[in-house]
Protein backbone atom coordinates (compact mmCIF):
# COMPACT_ATOMS: atom_id res chain seq x y z
CA UNK A 1 0.00 0.00 0.00
CA UNK A 2 0.91 3.34 -0.35
CA UNK A 3 2.06 5.79 2.01
CA UNK A 4 1.25 9.67 1.09
CA UNK A 5 3.22 12.05 3.33
CA UNK A 6 0.63 14.76 3.45
CA UNK A 7 0.22 18.41 4.24
CA UNK A 8 -2.80 20.55 3.95
CA UNK A 9 -3.25 22.91 1.62
CA UNK A 10 0.30 21.56 0.51
CA UNK A 11 1.96 20.35 -2.41
CA UNK A 12 0.60 16.62 -1.84
CA UNK A 13 -2.66 17.68 -2.81
CA UNK A 14 -2.38 17.02 -6.47
CA UNK A 15 -1.33 13.68 -5.46
CA UNK A 16 -3.72 12.94 -3.19
CA UNK A 17 -6.64 13.94 -5.25
CA UNK A 18 -4.50 11.83 -8.31
CA UNK A 19 -4.76 9.30 -6.02
CA UNK A 20 -8.52 9.51 -4.67
CA UNK A 21 -9.37 9.55 -8.84
CA UNK A 22 -7.20 6.39 -9.09
CA UNK A 23 -9.00 4.31 -6.26
CA UNK A 24 -5.79 2.76 -5.84
CA UNK A 25 -5.17 1.87 -2.14
CA UNK A 26 -3.18 3.90 0.38
CA UNK A 27 -2.45 5.54 3.49
CA UNK A 28 -2.53 9.27 4.22
CA UNK A 29 0.48 10.21 6.86
CA UNK A 30 -0.55 13.86 8.16
CA UNK A 31 2.52 16.15 8.58
CA UNK A 32 2.96 18.79 10.58
CA UNK A 33 4.98 21.54 8.92
CA UNK A 34 7.67 20.51 11.81
CA UNK A 35 7.51 17.53 10.98
CA UNK A 36 8.48 17.98 7.36
CA UNK A 37 11.17 20.11 8.14
CA UNK A 38 12.77 17.18 10.44
CA UNK A 39 15.82 15.92 9.50
CA UNK A 40 14.74 12.38 9.74
CA UNK A 41 12.41 13.28 6.62
CA UNK A 42 15.19 13.67 4.57
CA UNK A 43 15.90 10.27 4.35
CA UNK A 44 12.22 9.74 2.26
CA UNK A 45 12.07 13.35 0.36
CA UNK A 46 16.13 14.49 0.03
CA UNK A 47 15.25 18.22 -0.30
CA UNK A 48 12.92 17.95 3.04
CA UNK A 49 9.78 18.88 0.50
CA UNK A 50 6.17 17.61 0.33
CA UNK A 51 4.93 15.84 -1.81
CA UNK A 52 6.61 11.83 -0.50
CA UNK A 53 5.28 8.58 -1.76
CA UNK A 54 6.35 5.49 0.02
CA UNK A 55 6.00 2.36 -2.14
CA UNK A 56 4.94 -0.82 -0.94
CA UNK A 57 8.79 -2.16 -1.04
CA UNK A 58 10.23 0.31 1.12
CA UNK A 59 11.34 3.25 -2.00
CA UNK A 60 10.18 7.05 -1.06
CA UNK A 61 10.04 9.01 -4.47
CA UNK A 62 9.85 12.47 -3.98
CA UNK A 63 8.99 15.62 -6.74
CA UNK A 64 5.31 15.98 -7.12
CA UNK A 65 5.39 15.85 -10.80
CA UNK A 66 7.79 12.85 -11.01
CA UNK A 67 5.00 10.94 -8.71
CA UNK A 68 1.95 11.85 -10.62
CA UNK A 69 3.88 10.76 -13.63
CA UNK A 70 4.89 7.29 -11.74
CA UNK A 71 1.03 7.23 -10.72
CA UNK A 72 -0.35 7.34 -13.97
CA UNK A 73 2.30 4.56 -15.65
CA UNK A 74 2.32 2.33 -12.84
CA UNK A 75 -2.06 2.50 -12.85
CA UNK A 76 -2.24 3.06 -16.44
CA UNK A 77 -5.81 1.24 -16.79
CA UNK A 78 -7.36 3.94 -14.42
CA UNK A 79 -7.43 6.35 -17.77
CA UNK A 80 -5.60 9.05 -15.84
CA UNK A 81 -3.05 10.29 -18.63
CA UNK A 82 -3.13 9.14 -22.31
CA UNK A 83 -1.60 5.44 -23.05
CA UNK A 84 1.75 5.81 -21.44
CA UNK A 85 4.32 5.85 -24.87
CA UNK A 86 1.58 7.23 -27.19
CA UNK A 87 2.35 10.89 -28.42
CA UNK A 88 -1.06 11.94 -26.52
CA UNK A 89 0.95 11.30 -23.06
CA UNK A 90 3.91 13.15 -24.56
CA UNK A 91 1.93 15.97 -24.44
CA UNK A 92 0.46 15.18 -21.42
CA UNK A 93 4.04 15.03 -19.72
CA UNK A 94 4.76 18.35 -21.59
CA UNK A 95 2.18 20.81 -20.48
CA UNK A 96 2.58 18.73 -16.58
CA UNK A 97 6.12 19.75 -16.68
CA UNK A 98 5.72 22.92 -17.97
CA UNK A 99 2.92 23.39 -14.59
CA UNK A 100 6.00 22.20 -12.80
CA UNK A 101 8.04 25.03 -13.51
CA UNK A 102 5.60 27.49 -12.70
CA UNK A 103 5.27 25.40 -9.58
CA UNK A 104 8.90 25.97 -8.91
CA UNK A 105 8.72 29.81 -10.27
CA UNK A 106 5.92 30.48 -7.65
CA UNK A 107 8.28 29.26 -5.00
CA UNK A 108 10.99 31.42 -5.41
CA UNK A 109 9.01 33.75 -3.70
CA UNK A 110 9.81 31.79 -0.60
CA UNK A 111 12.96 32.23 -1.57
CA UNK A 112 12.84 36.31 -2.02
CA UNK A 113 14.78 36.88 1.66
CA UNK A 114 17.04 34.60 0.34
CA UNK A 115 17.76 35.94 -3.11
CA UNK A 116 17.50 39.34 -1.80
CA UNK A 117 19.66 41.10 0.34
CA UNK A 118 17.32 43.54 2.59
CA UNK A 119 13.02 44.22 2.65
CA UNK A 120 13.23 46.43 -0.99
CA UNK A 121 14.76 43.71 -2.79
CA UNK A 122 12.87 40.92 -1.53
CA UNK A 123 9.36 43.08 -2.14
CA UNK A 124 11.01 43.62 -5.62
CA UNK A 125 11.93 40.03 -6.33
CA UNK A 126 7.87 39.15 -4.97
CA UNK A 127 7.01 40.94 -7.60
CA UNK A 128 8.65 39.95 -10.47
CA UNK A 129 8.00 36.25 -9.51
CA UNK A 130 3.99 37.52 -9.65
CA UNK A 131 4.84 38.67 -13.23
CA UNK A 132 6.70 35.50 -14.47
CA UNK A 133 3.80 33.46 -12.81
CA UNK A 134 1.11 35.24 -14.87
CA UNK A 135 3.00 34.89 -18.00
CA UNK A 136 2.85 31.33 -17.19
CA UNK A 137 -0.67 31.22 -16.38
CA UNK A 138 -1.48 33.46 -20.03
CA UNK A 139 0.26 30.36 -21.22
CA UNK A 140 -2.07 27.64 -19.74
CA UNK A 141 -4.74 29.44 -19.75
CA UNK A 142 -4.68 30.23 -23.79
CA UNK A 143 -3.82 26.19 -24.12
CA UNK A 144 -7.29 25.41 -21.69
CA UNK A 145 -9.36 27.72 -23.76
CA UNK A 146 -8.17 25.90 -27.11
CA UNK A 147 -9.30 22.33 -25.49
CA UNK A 148 -12.11 22.54 -22.72
CA UNK A 149 -13.48 21.57 -20.91
CA UNK A 150 -9.87 19.51 -19.78
CA UNK A 151 -6.10 20.56 -20.60
CA UNK A 152 -6.44 17.12 -23.01
CA UNK A 153 -9.77 18.18 -24.54
CA UNK A 154 -12.80 15.87 -23.30
CA UNK A 155 -9.94 13.40 -21.60
CA UNK A 156 -10.06 14.40 -17.95
CA UNK A 157 -6.79 13.71 -16.44
CA UNK A 158 -4.20 13.99 -13.96
CA UNK A 159 -2.68 17.55 -15.19
CA UNK A 160 -6.23 18.79 -14.63
CA UNK A 161 -6.00 18.11 -10.61
CA UNK A 162 -2.14 19.07 -11.00
CA UNK A 163 -2.46 22.88 -12.26
CA UNK A 164 -6.05 23.13 -10.55
CA UNK A 165 -4.24 22.85 -7.10
CA UNK A 166 -1.68 25.20 -8.66
CA UNK A 167 -4.85 27.62 -9.20
CA UNK A 168 -5.57 27.45 -5.45
CA UNK A 169 -2.01 29.55 -4.49
CA UNK A 170 -2.35 31.84 -7.24
CA UNK A 171 -1.06 35.68 -5.91
CA UNK A 172 -2.95 37.48 -4.99
CA UNK A 173 -5.77 34.88 -5.16
CA UNK A 174 -7.34 32.41 -6.31
CA UNK A 175 -10.63 34.57 -7.07
CA UNK A 176 -8.23 37.10 -8.56
CA UNK A 177 -6.88 34.70 -11.26
CA UNK A 178 -10.51 33.38 -12.11
CA UNK A 179 -11.56 36.68 -12.77
CA UNK A 180 -8.26 37.57 -15.25
CA UNK A 181 -8.54 33.85 -16.83
CA UNK A 182 -12.39 32.39 -16.98
CA UNK A 183 -11.20 29.18 -18.72
CA UNK A 184 -9.25 28.18 -15.66
CA UNK A 185 -12.44 29.30 -13.36
CA UNK A 186 -14.34 26.88 -15.22
CA UNK A 187 -11.71 24.10 -14.79
CA UNK A 188 -12.14 24.38 -11.02
CA UNK A 189 -15.40 24.39 -11.12
CA UNK A 190 -14.95 21.25 -12.81
CA UNK A 191 -12.83 19.81 -10.62
CA UNK A 192 -14.57 20.50 -7.47
CA UNK A 193 -18.11 18.86 -9.15
CA UNK A 194 -15.53 15.34 -9.32
CA UNK A 195 -17.52 13.07 -6.75
CA UNK A 196 -14.39 11.03 -5.86
CA UNK A 197 -12.70 14.34 -4.95
CA UNK A 198 -15.10 15.88 -2.62
CA UNK A 199 -13.37 14.05 1.08
CA UNK A 200 -9.97 15.19 0.16
CA UNK A 201 -10.93 18.70 -1.22
CA UNK A 202 -12.41 18.95 2.44
CA UNK A 203 -9.69 17.23 4.03
CA UNK A 204 -7.76 20.33 2.43
CA UNK A 205 -10.22 23.32 3.23
CA UNK A 206 -10.13 24.05 -0.63
CA UNK A 207 -13.88 23.50 -1.12
CA UNK A 208 -14.24 26.96 -2.19
CA UNK A 209 -12.60 29.64 -4.40
CA UNK A 210 -9.79 31.21 -2.15
CA UNK A 211 -10.69 35.23 -2.48
CA UNK B 1 10.26 10.39 -37.72
CA UNK B 2 11.73 12.62 -34.80
CA UNK B 3 12.30 16.18 -35.24
CA UNK B 4 15.09 17.69 -32.34
CA UNK B 5 14.76 21.15 -32.74
CA UNK B 6 18.59 21.33 -31.34
CA UNK B 7 21.27 24.17 -30.17
CA UNK B 8 24.98 23.55 -29.58
CA UNK B 9 25.76 22.48 -26.19
CA UNK B 10 22.26 24.02 -24.98
CA UNK B 11 19.40 21.80 -23.27
CA UNK B 12 18.80 20.24 -26.31
CA UNK B 13 22.05 17.57 -25.71
CA UNK B 14 20.21 15.57 -23.20
CA UNK B 15 17.52 14.61 -25.89
CA UNK B 16 19.87 14.09 -28.31
CA UNK B 17 22.01 12.21 -25.71
CA UNK B 18 19.14 9.34 -25.33
CA UNK B 19 17.92 9.43 -29.15
CA UNK B 20 21.50 8.33 -29.84
CA UNK B 21 21.48 5.82 -27.54
CA UNK B 22 18.24 4.43 -28.43
CA UNK B 23 19.53 4.57 -31.82
CA UNK B 24 15.95 5.32 -33.03
CA UNK B 25 15.31 7.66 -36.29
CA UNK B 26 15.40 11.07 -35.74
CA UNK B 27 16.43 14.29 -37.62
CA UNK B 28 18.30 17.78 -36.01
CA UNK B 29 16.84 20.86 -36.70
CA UNK B 30 20.00 22.67 -35.90
CA UNK B 31 18.75 26.29 -34.69
CA UNK B 32 20.55 29.74 -33.75
CA UNK B 33 20.01 31.54 -31.00
CA UNK B 34 17.85 34.07 -32.83
CA UNK B 35 15.39 31.46 -34.36
CA UNK B 36 15.03 30.25 -30.87
CA UNK B 37 13.88 33.70 -29.83
CA UNK B 38 11.67 34.15 -32.95
CA UNK B 39 8.08 34.33 -32.45
CA UNK B 40 7.55 31.06 -35.00
CA UNK B 41 9.24 28.95 -32.81
CA UNK B 42 6.56 29.55 -30.07
CA UNK B 43 4.06 27.13 -32.07
CA UNK B 44 6.25 24.46 -31.24
CA UNK B 45 7.63 25.51 -28.01
CA UNK B 46 5.34 27.83 -25.85
CA UNK B 47 7.64 29.09 -23.76
CA UNK B 48 10.15 29.12 -26.42
CA UNK B 49 12.88 27.14 -25.22
CA UNK B 50 14.74 24.40 -26.47
CA UNK B 51 15.05 21.27 -26.73
CA UNK B 52 11.63 20.71 -28.51
CA UNK B 53 10.49 17.25 -30.41
CA UNK B 54 8.27 17.14 -33.36
CA UNK B 55 6.71 14.01 -33.59
CA UNK B 56 5.23 12.31 -36.70
CA UNK B 57 1.60 13.15 -35.96
CA UNK B 58 3.03 16.78 -35.57
CA UNK B 59 2.54 17.08 -32.27
CA UNK B 60 5.50 19.51 -30.41
CA UNK B 61 6.60 18.12 -27.54
CA UNK B 62 8.54 20.46 -24.89
CA UNK B 63 10.79 20.64 -21.45
CA UNK B 64 13.48 18.58 -21.61
CA UNK B 65 12.60 16.16 -19.09
CA UNK B 66 9.41 15.13 -19.99
CA UNK B 67 10.99 14.90 -23.71
CA UNK B 68 13.30 12.35 -21.86
CA UNK B 69 10.01 10.81 -19.65
CA UNK B 70 7.83 10.27 -23.04
CA UNK B 71 10.70 9.06 -24.98
CA UNK B 72 11.92 6.55 -22.42
CA UNK B 73 8.17 5.41 -21.92
CA UNK B 74 7.62 5.26 -25.79
CA UNK B 75 11.04 2.97 -26.48
CA UNK B 76 10.76 0.86 -23.60
CA UNK B 77 12.19 -1.83 -25.16
CA UNK B 78 15.19 0.05 -25.55
CA UNK B 79 16.00 -0.05 -21.49
CA UNK B 80 17.47 3.59 -21.38
CA UNK B 81 14.78 3.60 -17.84
CA UNK B 82 13.50 0.73 -15.56
CA UNK B 83 9.71 -0.77 -17.02
CA UNK B 84 7.46 1.77 -17.09
CA UNK B 85 5.06 1.74 -14.23
CA UNK B 86 7.39 -0.19 -12.17
CA UNK B 87 8.91 1.02 -8.53
CA UNK B 88 12.14 1.69 -10.15
CA UNK B 89 10.92 3.59 -12.84
CA UNK B 90 9.22 5.90 -9.68
CA UNK B 91 12.87 6.08 -8.49
CA UNK B 92 14.14 7.33 -11.68
CA UNK B 93 11.54 9.91 -12.43
CA UNK B 94 12.14 10.98 -8.92
CA UNK B 95 15.86 11.78 -9.75
CA UNK B 96 15.62 13.02 -12.91
CA UNK B 97 12.34 15.47 -11.60
CA UNK B 98 15.24 16.62 -8.56
CA UNK B 99 17.67 17.14 -11.44
CA UNK B 100 15.12 19.12 -13.48
CA UNK B 101 14.83 21.32 -10.31
CA UNK B 102 18.68 21.85 -10.70
CA UNK B 103 18.43 23.05 -14.43
CA UNK B 104 15.60 25.45 -13.71
CA UNK B 105 17.59 27.04 -10.11
CA UNK B 106 21.03 27.14 -12.59
CA UNK B 107 18.75 29.04 -15.14
CA UNK B 108 16.91 31.88 -12.49
CA UNK B 109 20.95 33.38 -13.20
CA UNK B 110 19.80 34.11 -16.77
CA UNK B 111 16.94 36.52 -15.00
CA UNK B 112 19.06 37.89 -12.27
CA UNK B 113 18.96 41.32 -14.20
CA UNK B 114 15.11 40.80 -13.79
CA UNK B 115 14.78 39.87 -10.64
CA UNK B 116 17.13 42.74 -9.25
CA UNK B 117 17.03 46.14 -10.18
CA UNK B 118 20.72 46.94 -10.55
CA UNK B 119 24.22 45.13 -10.78
CA UNK B 120 24.67 44.69 -7.14
CA UNK B 121 21.37 43.04 -7.06
CA UNK B 122 22.09 41.24 -10.07
CA UNK B 123 25.42 39.92 -8.92
CA UNK B 124 24.03 38.72 -5.07
CA UNK B 125 20.74 36.67 -6.50
CA UNK B 126 24.00 35.27 -9.00
CA UNK B 127 25.77 34.40 -6.22
CA UNK B 128 22.36 33.37 -4.28
CA UNK B 129 21.32 30.60 -7.41
CA UNK B 130 24.94 29.25 -7.21
CA UNK B 131 24.63 28.47 -3.35
CA UNK B 132 21.21 26.66 -4.05
CA UNK B 133 22.99 25.13 -6.61
CA UNK B 134 25.90 23.68 -5.06
CA UNK B 135 23.13 22.28 -2.36
CA UNK B 136 21.60 19.98 -5.21
CA UNK B 137 24.52 19.05 -6.52
CA UNK B 138 25.65 17.49 -2.99
CA UNK B 139 22.54 15.28 -2.88
CA UNK B 140 22.59 14.73 -6.07
CA UNK B 141 26.75 13.61 -6.27
CA UNK B 142 25.99 11.63 -2.45
CA UNK B 143 23.34 9.34 -4.44
CA UNK B 144 25.78 9.07 -7.20
CA UNK B 145 28.18 8.12 -4.62
CA UNK B 146 26.00 5.54 -3.29
CA UNK B 147 24.84 3.79 -6.10
CA UNK B 148 27.79 4.34 -8.78
CA UNK B 149 28.75 3.98 -11.47
CA UNK B 150 25.55 5.11 -12.26
CA UNK B 151 22.50 6.93 -10.21
CA UNK B 152 21.05 3.67 -10.50
CA UNK B 153 23.47 1.58 -9.72
CA UNK B 154 24.65 -1.07 -12.70
CA UNK B 155 21.94 0.24 -14.49
CA UNK B 156 22.63 2.95 -17.05
CA UNK B 157 19.73 5.42 -17.50
CA UNK B 158 18.68 8.64 -19.37
CA UNK B 159 19.18 10.09 -16.10
CA UNK B 160 22.86 9.91 -16.82
CA UNK B 161 23.02 11.29 -19.36
CA UNK B 162 20.53 14.15 -18.21
CA UNK B 163 22.98 14.79 -15.17
CA UNK B 164 26.32 14.27 -17.55
CA UNK B 165 24.65 17.51 -19.47
CA UNK B 166 23.87 19.73 -16.15
CA UNK B 167 27.26 19.00 -15.21
CA UNK B 168 29.04 20.84 -18.58
CA UNK B 169 27.02 23.83 -17.12
CA UNK B 170 28.04 24.35 -13.65
CA UNK B 171 29.38 27.26 -12.29
CA UNK B 172 32.31 28.30 -11.72
CA UNK B 173 33.15 25.30 -14.47
CA UNK B 174 32.61 21.80 -14.84
CA UNK B 175 36.05 21.02 -13.85
CA UNK B 176 35.41 22.92 -10.70
CA UNK B 177 32.68 20.73 -9.99
CA UNK B 178 35.03 17.53 -10.54
CA UNK B 179 37.03 18.60 -8.47
CA UNK B 180 34.32 19.24 -5.29
CA UNK B 181 32.42 16.08 -6.66
CA UNK B 182 34.88 13.19 -7.52
CA UNK B 183 31.81 10.84 -8.48
CA UNK B 184 30.28 13.18 -10.57
CA UNK B 185 33.65 13.44 -12.21
CA UNK B 186 33.58 9.71 -12.62
CA UNK B 187 30.37 9.80 -14.06
CA UNK B 188 31.04 12.38 -16.84
CA UNK B 189 33.87 10.06 -18.10
CA UNK B 190 32.22 6.77 -18.07
CA UNK B 191 29.41 9.18 -20.13
CA UNK B 192 32.17 10.92 -22.64
CA UNK B 193 33.35 6.81 -23.19
CA UNK B 194 30.13 5.31 -24.43
CA UNK B 195 31.03 4.81 -28.39
CA UNK B 196 27.24 5.83 -29.02
CA UNK B 197 27.24 9.49 -28.17
CA UNK B 198 30.96 9.87 -29.79
CA UNK B 199 29.38 11.75 -32.87
CA UNK B 200 26.44 14.02 -30.59
CA UNK B 201 29.25 14.52 -27.77
CA UNK B 202 31.57 15.95 -30.75
CA UNK B 203 28.50 17.93 -32.82
CA UNK B 204 27.82 19.99 -29.02
CA UNK B 205 31.95 20.55 -28.54
CA UNK B 206 31.58 18.65 -25.20
CA UNK B 207 34.15 16.03 -25.35
CA UNK B 208 36.60 17.44 -22.89
CA UNK B 209 35.99 18.53 -19.43
CA UNK B 210 35.73 22.35 -19.53
CA UNK B 211 37.96 24.38 -17.29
Amino acid sequence: MYKLYNVKAWGSMGVHFLLEEMEVPYTNIWMTAEQVRAPEFRAVSPLGYIPALGLPDGRGLFESAAIVSFLVTAHADKGLSPAPGSAAFGEFLSWLHLASGLYTTMNIKYDAGFYGRNDAEAAHITARVKEKCDALWAILAARLEAEEPWFLGKIYSALDTYVFMLSIWASPSEAALHGKFPAIARLAKGVRQRPKLKAALEAHGVMEVKN
